[in-house]
């Protein structure tokens, strides 16, 4: 077992659960320590039975630590991955910075549990809009060969942290008010509003937040041909991703073969009734580990090989701190049954 | 030039714009008449300069009328429409109950102008959804035949009336203050959430409000081999449908043929500049008769034979009213013509 748990970004939207996490799943530790930017140091956390205070994120905290859960900006963990790993922890990275380092495994614990044996002290979490997806297309992959997914997602406000809710609720209540919205964390006002446009312009017109779902989908399924179109959108939602999915496979899938595999594959569930109303939506999926999907159908568009459905999770959890502490306790499964 | 107008179903969300069109755009008419069902009936309507009292929508409202707007759900426009042509008039209907019926035209002005000439009487308006897609369309499947669409959208409450946008402030006011959200018009509470069903099932696991999408794009650009795969998603946002839209054709279009097709149609106006975070947005289309289209990039996924683009308008206006008024002005210059 890894004895001292050191968890980097606590205050953080995603940080607030991951402790939460920890306590839920009952993660094995013998100590707790919280660390972030000096802005948070001397703050106090209760975490179960104990009061935490934060100590400062800085070369040298990580000597007593064996194991890490971070939550920061990429700009952050670029810094101190390095060092903490230097000082003898395990990094387990929610950041964008490690993910498609050929050194750094990037693992979602369902799909692809196995590359966490060649890290080298950094393992990333992936994207969260990546993470969801990924999940639900891993059974349709392995059982008929994924070749092309078309993807439109629908992104909460929680994907840039607690600053972006905090600013989805006052631009709703302005408008509401009629008074002017700000926008600080966006782009544009996002009450009552949609903005094509999630990250920077990356590649051939297509921002960072989508070239992610294209390059880290390869990397964690292990098959570079897979090809990907994403539009990525943020909508006036608090917490909970939804994506509009079209999968193109190599062996054709009936509806009744995907729903199969979408039901007895781990962390999906599957919510498709439309005749009664039923269907993931973010409003039931906020709080909740899995990866929902429901609207599964043939895509009359196509010529037989491939099928469309909607997919939600809660951005936070799976998207990323449940899938950081899966990745911890994967490391603590290896760690106890090498010893 | 048709002398008596009547406006049918004025007092709705869409009927309310219609009004306001025939004055922004100097329609022509001698005598204004407004109809409705009798809870509407005895209300009066400011017009330009004058005052229009309801009246009831009956069999024989129309024996002094010549050209006919209405604003109604289906099961009304079934029942009315026969007889008012029966009276005399021509009715130019945005109910979804004539539109597939082989002796009704559908008509774009933009798209389908020459259709309008084979109408027996009523004339029908598409669906708000497929009239902006179908508009942006059309440039280029005259350039380059459109073969498959694959279309996620993100529409606004309104698309159901003044009822939704009710419901819209009502379910998001309940849950900033904390209470529960109710649902009427909707599935299922729309504030701050996502409901990936518009219409009842219909077709394969497809909506109504999907397979629209699908039969009425196909008819306005004449075309029956046009494949489309819609996904249909009610979102928070009070006026303005959003749609991201992946287009695969015959012949090759590069970015730039794309977007020069667009900028020289009818109707479009593109917004496309993603390093200033510039792009359409419904807040920025809301009142706007034009349909907007940006993010016009290369489909990486594809064989090199499809563009993504994200399209946005105002469903009240092109998706509804705008497109009505225009049909009825198609109308008037065909009898200009003709006399």
């Amino acid at each position: 077992m890894y004895e001292t748990l050191a968890v980097v970004g606590a205050t953080g939207a995603v940080g607030r659960i991951v402790l939460q996490q920890l306590v839920d799943r009952d993660f094995p530790y013998k100590r707790l320590k919280l660390l972030a930017s000096s802005r948070s140091v001397g703050q106090e956390v209760r975490v179960k039975d104990e009061t935490v205070r934060i100590e400062l994120l800085q070369p040298g905290a990580f000597k007593d630590v064996d194991l890490v859960i971070a939550s920061t900006p990429d700009e952050v963990s670029a810094e101190f991955a390095p060092y903490a790993v230097e000082e003898g922890a395990v990094v387990v990275d929610e950041s964008g910075y490690w993910r498609m380092d050929p050194k750094v495994p990037l693992i979602i614990p369902e799909v692809n549990p196995d590359a966490i044996n060649d890290h080298q002290g950094i393992i990333a979490s992936p994207n969260c809009s990546t993470t969801q997806m990924v999940v639900a297309l891993a059974p349709l992959h392995h059982a008929a060969t994924v070749k092309r997914v078309v993807v439109s997602t629908y992104q909460a406000t929680s994907g840039a942290g607690l600053a972006g809710n905090v600013e989805l609720e006052a631009s709703t209540k302005a408008i509401l008010n009629g008074q002017a919205p700000k926008s600080e964390t966006f782009q544009h006002p996002i009450g009552f509003n949609l903005i094509p446009q999630i990250g920077s312009e990356k590649h051939e017109g297509y921002t960072s937040e989508e070239m992610k779902m294209v390059y880290e989908t390869r990397k964690i399924l292990g098959d570079d041909q897979i090809q990907v179109c994403p539009t990525a959108v943020r909508v006036p939602v608090t917490v909970g991703h939804s994506e509009s999915i079209l999968v193109e496979t190599e062996k054709p899938l009936s509806v009744q073969q995907a729903t199969e595999l979408f039901r007895s594959a781990p962390g999906i569930t599957v919510v498709d009734d439309l005749p009664n109303h039923g269907y993931p939506m973010p409003r039931d999926c906020d709080g909740k580990d899995d990866v929902f999907v429901g609207r599964i159908r043939r895509d009359i568009s196509g010529n037989g090989n491939s099928i469309a459905f909607w997919c939600v999770s809660d951005n936070l959890r799976k998207g990323a701190a449940t899938n950081a502490v899966q990745i911890a306790e994967l490391l603590q499964k290896s760690v106890a049954s090498a010893n």
